[in-house]
């Protein structure tokens, strides 16, 4: 199978060196380690086509890797498998600022995609803090979110058209030069978020925005959790609303010591918020904020200088986090008047199970996703906290995952979230699509 | 068979007097017909359930009928079909004014959706002229779009969650009660648009929209269709969009033959544009009409009863075209670059094969999505205009459908708007979940 491998990509595209193999075989957080056959980095849609044939006839599972940012251990070899990488698909085409479009190789970073479109004056609608090493056929296999996702939605929305190789070894081109497009079923939604279970993502055609003019942002501070989620709620329904972070409080301090920025306001938590629109925004921040029950006076942003002191509080989280050794993650969904009573029930739950843990919420408070990130908790610990967690959210009414995925570290919680018909239908799918079930068979399913 | 459908729903709700079941093998327009061999009303999701495993164990076809407004002849059968209609799944559940959302039947119109939200102090985000009969099931299976797709987007992207009942007698529910849900397959994105060959949902998760204070429309004249697209492509781009739409100048006169109807503009064409936010917009719509190559004064409306004067210019035609018998119709997305010339070029194949009929155009300019409307086009010339007209579009690098569906009308163009392994995957789908393809089998596929 390497001979055929590399007679499709070359030879010097088929990796077999263990040490890189075993660097691969281990997630972002280094937490899960799986084992890996070979790397494989085909340059052509046609070549991912071709390494897929070969695989699946020599019955060697793949595991499809991008920027391998997953905080699921999504990119996690289980079945010594191999590592298709798409780092050589980075091509980038020129951008159609008629139609506000650009078609990405599915290896680009999401920081080329923004950049390509800044240079043509428009926007992506997309952006997350490991944007310089997140590619965007991973960001639309796990359908991702972030900062911007209560003004533009998630990666999903932003997915015009698709080029994917099937499990079968064929390329399915879904590519159309407008955006109205009502011909039969919407296969690249279904593509979306399918973490690489039914196909390997080649290149998509992304959409892009105008470029607001005006911008303002805020960071306030709140006393209590519930205060701040009804400002929340208030904000998520405002014209113009282009960001809305929830930010621990008491990561304030953290940040002041790790990395002496000054945090600008007081409160047990904060929340950043922006405005962004075509004509000056700060007058009706001010008028919006007056109507809010806040703790102390709100840090006001317009120029660019300003701002970027005040996202610095939300952009500089993963470094002080990281300074404790890689966090554990929850990323969960809640619907609104559940939040504060969730965050209560999780602190009282990690008291039980790892007394000696340091809970830290953010997230994106406009689509009710909560990120909990639990500082100091021993790897040892972590078992007898994830289920009675997973089971904690789903008792709130809340989903499992809400942006990062299932990959292979949620796939026991997935029935939490979808019902046993819901998920025969997506096995019905998967089945059809890849009958031996040789591509990302760690992630998704049990 | 009969008989165990009767079991199913109540003998009451099994209907084949032929006069009936005539009068529903017909498509809205009177231009399609088919044959129908009963009429089933199941109450409940498990009722719709039964229906198929008794339809399917039978080895009868059915065609799902909803509110029977398709344009492109989606619910006329071809094999003596059981029609399995909707009307009596109408229930609307609470508005969740949180969450901004609200359950509906498949069965509830868009009119009772829109009330429903409106009593609530929100809106939907789906407008369109046959919101008294169509409903939220049709169009949810059609993907709709409208008058207000600009603004907030098609029918997908207001489907939070779905249950449907599956070809295999199954019920299928994603119901997540918070919108940011990244827990596997988006599998209402599948139904969304399958036109009824995956399943019929039965009930659906419906997102609302904050009320917008401040509303301003203008209806403008223009001298030729570039500068028309050029001013549409502007608006489309600006904060507030909430309509834009292209009225053929001819449309003008005829209104005020027709109905008496004052329009306000002169100009070939008209477009009509409405701007909405949660502050005053009229004085930001004059700045923009300021730099915008008229033809005369536009006229504008701020409190309700001018801006209903002037969207009855848009809201009359369904009426006025309607009295030449039913038009020909085009629903077709075409590049922003694309568009005056397809006009010219569509006004002259008219002018070669049907000689005296009148071509008017419409459409949801923002999206590229015009409607080409043919009056006096005699029957028996539709077939040597409807492939030459597909080929047009195709060439000019548009879709065969915008918004209508495929339906069984555009069946055999659906290869021009896609390839060939994105056909054999939609019918991997379509044979996973409906193996004998005893469901919608007229639609979509040929
Ligand atoms: C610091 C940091 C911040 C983050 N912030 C956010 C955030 O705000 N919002 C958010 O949603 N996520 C966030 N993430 C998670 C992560 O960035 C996203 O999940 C991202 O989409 C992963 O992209 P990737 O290229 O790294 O994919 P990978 O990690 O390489 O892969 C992710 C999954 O997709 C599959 N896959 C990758 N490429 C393809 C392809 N071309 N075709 C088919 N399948 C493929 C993989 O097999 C895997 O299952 C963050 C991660 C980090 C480290
Ligand atoms: C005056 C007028 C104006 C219109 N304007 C627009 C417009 O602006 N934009 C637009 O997009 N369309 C428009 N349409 C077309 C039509 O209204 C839409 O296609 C609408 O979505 C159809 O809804 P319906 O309930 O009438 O569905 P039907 O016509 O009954 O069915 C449409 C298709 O969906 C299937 N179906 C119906 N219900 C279900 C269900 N519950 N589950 C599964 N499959 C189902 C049917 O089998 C059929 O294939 C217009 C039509 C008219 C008559």
């Amino acid at each position: 199978m390497l001979r055929a491998l590399e007679t499709v990509v070359g030879p010097g595209h088929v990796v077999t060196d263990p040490d890189i193999l075993a660097g691969r075989a281990v997630d972002y957080t280094g937490r899960y380690r799986g084992r890996a056959g070979a790397l494989v980095r085909p340059g052509s849609a046609e070549e991912v086509a071709a390494v897929l044939r070969v695989c699946r006839d020599a019955g060697a599972h793949v595991t499809v890797q991008g920027g391998r940012t997953s905080l699921v251990a999504g990119t996690v070899p289980e079945h010594d498998d191999v590592l298709l990488s798409t780092e050589r698909l980075r091509a980038l085409g020129d951008v159609d600022t008629l139609e506000r479009r650009v078609q990405a190789g599915a290896g680009a970073t999401l920081a080329a995609v923004q950049h390509a479109g800044a240079a043509a004056g428009l926007v992506f609608g997309v952006d997350l803090a490991a944007r310089d090493t997140a590619t965007v056929g991973g960001m639309a296999s796990t359908n991702a979110g972030g900062l911007r996702t209560v003004r533009y939605g998630n990666m999903g929305e932003q997915v015009l058209g698709l080029q994917v190789a099937l499990p079968d070894g064929s390329l399915l081109r879904r590519h159309s030069l407008v955006r109205s497009d009502n011909t039969g079923y919407d296969l690249p939604a279904l593509f979306v978020g399918a973490e690489g279970t039914l196909g390997v993502i080649t290149a998509l055609d992304l959409r892009l925005h105008p470029t607001p003019s005006h911008r303002v942002t805020a960071v306030c501070g709140f006393a209590d959790l519930e205060a701040l989620v009804a400002a929340g709620r208030m904000f998520r329904d405002v014209d113009g609303i282009a960001a809305l972070e929830l930010i621990d409080g008491r990561a304030g301090a953290l940040i002041r010591q790790h990395l002496g920025v000054a945090v600008p306001v007081d409160g047990d938590w904060m929340l950043l918020v922006e405005l962004a629109a075509d004509h000056d925004q700060s007058d009706r921040l001010a008028d919006l904020l007056d109507g809010v029950q806040l703790c102390g006076e709100p840090a006001v942003g317009v120029d660019v200088a300003a701002r970027q002191r005040l996202w610095q509080v939300r952009e500089s989280l993963a470094e002080v986090l990281g300074s404790y050794g890689p966090p554990l993650k929850f990323d969960v969904s809640l619907p609104l008047s559940a939040i504060a009573g969730f965050a209560r029930d999780a602190v009282a739950l990690l008291g039980t199970h790892a007394p000696d843990a340091l809970p830290l919420l953010f997230g994106h408070v406009g689509e009710g996703n909560l990120h909990l990130n639990v500082l100091r908790c021993p790897v040892e610990r972590e078992q007898a906290v994830y289920g009675p967690m997973m089971e904690l959210i789903a008792g709130c009414g809340g989903n499992v995952s809400s942006e990062h995925g299932v990959g292979s570290r949620k796939r026991p919680y997935l029935g939490m979230s979808r019902e046993p018909a819901d998920i025969a239908a997506m096995r019905a799918v998967k089945a059809a699509l890849d009958p031996t079930g040789y591509l990302n068979a760690a992630v998704l399913f049990v």
